[in-house]
């Protein structure tokens, strides 16, 4: 059984993710291909109760490596219990972010060495890339602005401008550090053009594998 | 400013932890000492929500590697939140288990290897060790018996007799490794000679230091 392909999606606020992820989605599917859609943190029982720990306002002084072991836990559970059965089965996985988005925010948001976020990702996921990873790129003003108006804001968004531009600079550093793996999409395009440049992005992982 | 004691109280099932610790904590404060008691997981907001989480019998899926980091992320935020900060300040700190619990549990109990334990103590709280550890230690029959009337068992009291027989062999193993932290204290005996004999191993801690 030929392994299926990982697909990992990442980008700040109001980057457009969840619309571009329903577009991938039916374009996959509409190819004939099994695919699992998750999320991080998130995906599992334990990834959604840790969800809502690192949400939640009340949390506010969770220290920067409580969060990092939290969201390791989460990402443990979900390689183990999803990601890791589906892709040996031959299904492919699409994930609203992924182990990239613990460099993004704890690293560079929060200043967590990224020596030490290596050591715990090689202890808790072995290392584990996804094929292919989208990065959804955009001004942090824009995407602020965008995200804006969807309610009260979580233990997230309730961060500085200085904290979404670091997450912004260390997203395209990774991106410049693993070329091969990472595009970066333009996200300050309509949505259609995001969906396109996408979808052109991932279309080599359709080629049969020799 | 003399930093303060730090004593954790270790031992499984029905050992009897909850009324030692009630008489420790008397004594202790009874000698003019400002003390802090806790126990993990908990003492933090998010200790009690990681407790919830691993004591729900939902979770029963948890692996291996993330119950660990679970426990570590509620560690780590108890050592800096609540532990570092009494010790600084010269308060002694009465534990409800620490991380020799991690050893025995997700060690000797669920099979995590040694080695890893160790690189995520190091991690996540720099390998703190409590000055004095006692070990309420007891046959895993009797102290299941005691513990038998609770009420509803959690997710680690339907665990097995062979997964207590292995967290009580991993507490004996870990107590004849370093002597001069443990107290091995045999918790088959009244409640009075478990503070006598408990109160006796704590003794050398209320000597000055030089």
């Amino acid at each position: 059984m030929t392994r299926g392909r990982f697909i990992s999606l990442e980008g700040g606020e109001g980057a457009g993710k969840s619309t571009l992820l329903a577009g991938l989605r039916e374009y996959i599917e509409q190819q004939g291909i099994d695919l699992v859609q998750t999320r991080e943190p998130g995906g599992t029982a334990l990834g959604e109760a840790v969800r809502s720990i690192v949400l939640d306002p009340a949390h506010r002084g969770l220290s920067g490596e409580s969060e990092l072991l939290l969201m390791f836990a989460a990402r443990a559970q979900l390689v183990r219990e999803v990601i890791e059965p589906a892709l040996a089965a031959g299904r492919w996985v699409l994930c609203d972010r992924f182990t990239d988005a613990s460099y993004a925010y704890q690293g560079g948001g929060r200043g967590q060495p990224v020596a030490r976020i290596q050591a715990l990702e090689q202890w808790a996921t072995e290392g584990l890339r996804p094929d292919l990873t989208l990065l959804l790129d955009l001004p942090v003003a824009t995407g602020r602005a965008r995200a804006a108006g969807r309610g009260e804001a979580d233990r997230i968004e309730v961060e500085a401008d200085a904290f979404f531009e670091r997450v912004r600079a260390s997203y395209r550093q990774r991106a410049a550090q693993e070329p091969d793996r990472f595009r970066i999409v333009d996200a300050s395009q309509s949505i259609e053009a995001v969906l396109r440049a996408s979808l052109a992005a991932i279309a080599p992982l359709f080629e049969v594998s020799p």
